[in-house]
């Protein structure tokens, strides 16, 4: 066993690797290795399982959108029929909490994006027919092809290679997926491959719809999302990394969807700080440390008002944030990329009022952190000071009076979430109002009253944003069917026979 | 006269250029230059049409889509008010034909996509708004912001920088738009700056929505297309400048969306040369001619049996380009262009059955010209056999039998447009659907039987295609609404106060 590798999935074969080198997941709960050896894939791996897609896609793009439903609903299926060793093996993996989380949250709404990818499939709506008859010209959406997915850490099901909301909206438009696993939790990603091809079996579909590699070395990567037989990639993690995928994927002309970083601000303003800080302060603290604050739209920077209210505020959070045990980190280098980012914050003037620093001990975990800079001094280093702390951290930024609230808001970049609390009874309508039109255009989701962690899977989420949160600022990668438009070509037909047209589009 | 240059439009105001050089326009059709003097802008002079872009962008989120819908309006009627100087200046910067090219059939298509966008501006049918009310979540598209857009050569109105498709689609979506002119039709750019402008003061928009420069250093055009405050390009063009403005634009986050070559394949089906050889011989010729062959759609690739219906069909053709006088082309450049790209085929195995070279005279004119490679060859250079000939050239490539064709097929790069000439009783059914899957995957639109160089502003075209035809398969530059989608961000608003919901999501 010590030196056979867990196999891979290529061309609808669980084969060993050839390897070029092997990894290990971490139990970040012990901050131990776990016992498998993973392997990673070569050059030449990667080329077969990129000609094994081509052909797959090849035979989905006349595959029937029933048999994709089928297909889907059929993996969803076999995920709650291997829920326990699912939530057992993601469980061993990220540390997060076996429930509610695991299994009552997280795995449900896996089971429910895929089915709501089924319908999206079987009904074709995705597909936005257009039927001009006096041009005779008809146009529908179609498979980009291959789409290459490679998931975050931090939802193990929910926004996996092999299950999550980028798998199920390229295959329910009809492409093939070659999941690259999060190397934090590769074992539930080949639980979840091996479910998804059992259906792929099942149901007949072409046998390399669902392929599983589980690290490539980086250059092998930047080759597969810019690979010919590629149509498009779907990217969540890190900033660094993912503009280095974008770049190599555009200078080859490949789309590729990228969500990459967000600090999520947040205002909170005077009157309903007055009216009830202490409930907004509960509801910070809760979203900031929910999953360790390991969330895309974690609240992770907070403009709060200058004012004794906003001190008051500052301070109920700040006992909150104290009093708390921390969760465990999805893995040890995650720990170590809040400690560099704490220290960015810090070196650009922000100063710890709790925490700040990782704990000692086995598991991975980082003190529940609060920073706090003056607006004076965010505007010194606006950018610096908008650096993303993955974690308990968030970054309260005291501001003057609304019009520096305004010069603040000026200086974000992009973010994928911003949220405005206001006085219930709307007095401070005024102020809102000023306010609004400078988030609003720097978001994709905007927020009242509500912290930005539930993101739910409703046709009109936006988990998307301007650029640095995403690379496009037009798509969503949550939400059907409007995700599945990341993975569609535009086809048109022109004075082609009625007979030829396909089904969908003939009269 | 002699220094002074024409004036640029920024921030609402004709004025002297801060200019960095001159140029001056050619008249084709002597091979002279026409007496203004255009100015070269600076980076200065960049930043300032951004920066009042900027302002208009934030007064046009809130400009309802009725005063868009009226600009666009007026607009057009302004055009056709001023339709004869327009023709004079269109016809000595291009040497098209006044009529029926540009009074009668490039002027109407230019107003009648403005009207088609001003329909789509009132109606608001581009925001897509979806309305989750269970979730309390609302989604719809709103501006991406300031547009830049930079047209082409061949299509002084449709495509004009301040007048176009990307312009009335980017307007149609609330956002301004830097025109950065063809240089090859600056006088033409100038005229609809000038009407647009005039419609933008009349109906009371925003003084920078509409701006023009002429040109400016390629560096300030790197910069432009990734300036901060910029939304989004519009480019149609060369492949050589799109793939480096693609470059520059995408490192700083910002959508592009470039249009830059096709030869545009045509298969002729042996049946279909039995039933009607000497008839497509002739729509081949008018279509690969029309316009100079100047056309993106223009048909540069044409798949022949090698049989002796398909030498007889060459024959014919060979004949009709060969009487046929040349149309005078855009301009020198475009010339050279034409000889570089004739030799890049010449020297990869093309042979010329007809013209070949450049025209002596002080026009700007190229023979006529047909090549001709086997399919063999064709499959030993295939990446340097499918260079773009922009002009009066196609290149012939005899296939000795559909499985041959088919191989030609898998080695084409991404096209506009694909082309099938089938027997009209449906006899060769059987090679059609041999042949169709391999090509409908690598080009944007599939026509039967009609040549590819008519593009009718449908809601169902698709005037886009996979790269380097353009930069991303799932969008066109032609169709209303659907090109509005290309200047649009995703805006979701969660747990939004009803009464603060733009007034299309409220319930």
């Amino acid at each position: 066993m010590s030196e056979k590798t867990v196999p891979v999935l290529i061309a609808g074969k669980w084969r060993e690797s050839k390897s070029v080198g092997t990894f290990q997941a971490d139990n970040p709960s012990l901050g131990q290795p776990l016992p498998d050896k993973y392997p990673v894939s070569s050059r030449e791996e990667m080329q077969e399982a990129v000609e094994a897609a081509s052909e797959a896609a090849t035979a989905l793009r006349t595959t029937s959108g029933e048999k994709i439903a089928e297909f889907l609903e059929a993996f969803a299926a076999g995920i709650e029929q291997r829920s326990h060793e699912l939530v057992e093996m993601a469980h061993a993996e990220t540390g997060l909490a076996k429930a509610p989380r695991l299994k009552d949250v997280e795995l449900p709404r896996t089971t429910g994006q895929l089915r709501q990818a089924a319908t999206a499939a079987r009904q074709g709506t995705w597909r936005r027919p257009i039927r001009d008859e006096a041009a005779k010209l008809y146009s529908f959406f179609a498979p980009i092809g291959p789409v290459v997915v490679m998931g975050p850490n931090n939802f193990p099901y929910a926004f996996n290679s092999a299950a999550g909301g980028d798998f199920a909206a390229a295959i329910a438009a009809h492409n093939p997926v070659i999941a690259k696993a999060n190397t934090a939790h590769p074992g539930t990603t080949k639980l979840l491959a091996e479910i998804a091809h059992e259906a792929v079996t099942k149901v007949g579909l072409h046998p390399a719809t669902v392929q599983l590699l589980y690290r490539v070395p980086s250059e092998v990567g930047f080759a597969l999302v810019s690979h010919p037989l590629v149509g498009a990639t779907g990217f969540t993690g890190s900033k660094n990394a993912g503009l280095k995928l974008k770049e190599a994927a555009e200078r080859a002309g490949k789309p590729i969807y990228l969500e990459m970083s967000s600090v999520n601000p947040v205002i909170v303003m005077e009157s309903a700080l007055r009216e009830r800080g202490d409930a907004i302060a509960g509801e910070f603290f809760a979203s900031c440390t929910l999953g360790a604050g390991q969330f895309c739209t974690s609240p992770g920077f907070v403009i709060v008002p200058d004012t004794e209210a906003g001190r008051k505020f500052v301070e109920t959070a700040r006992k909150q944030f104290e009093g708390g045990t921390p969760g465990v980190l999805l893995g040890k280098s995650g720990r170590e990329a809040l400690t560099d980012a704490v220290a960015i914050l810090q070196k650009n003037g922000a100063k710890a009022i709790c925490g700040g620093k990782a704990m000692p001990g086995p598991a991975y975990r980082f003190e529940n952190t609060l920073l706090q800079v003056s607006g004076d001094d965010f505007l010194k280093h606006p950018h610096e000071l908008q650096t993303e702390a993955f974690g308990p951290v968030s970054l309260l930024v005291m501001s003057r009076n609304t019009a520096q609230t305004v010069a603040i808001l000026e200086h974000l970049e992009g973010n994928l979430t911003g949220t405005v609390y206001s006085d219930t009874t709307g007095k401070d309508d005024a102020e809102y109002n000023v306010i609004e039109p400078h988030l609003r255009y720097k978001v994709g989701r905007l927020l009242n009253d509500k912290m930005p962690t539930g993101v739910a899977v409703s046709p009109a989420m936006n988990h998307g944003g301007p650029y640095p949160a995403t690379g496009h600022p037009g798509f969503t990668a949550v939400g059907i069917p409007t995700s599945i438009h990341r993975f569609v070509a535009l086809h048109s037909y022109d004075n082609v026979r009625p007979e030829r047209l396909p089904e969908m589009l003939r009269g």
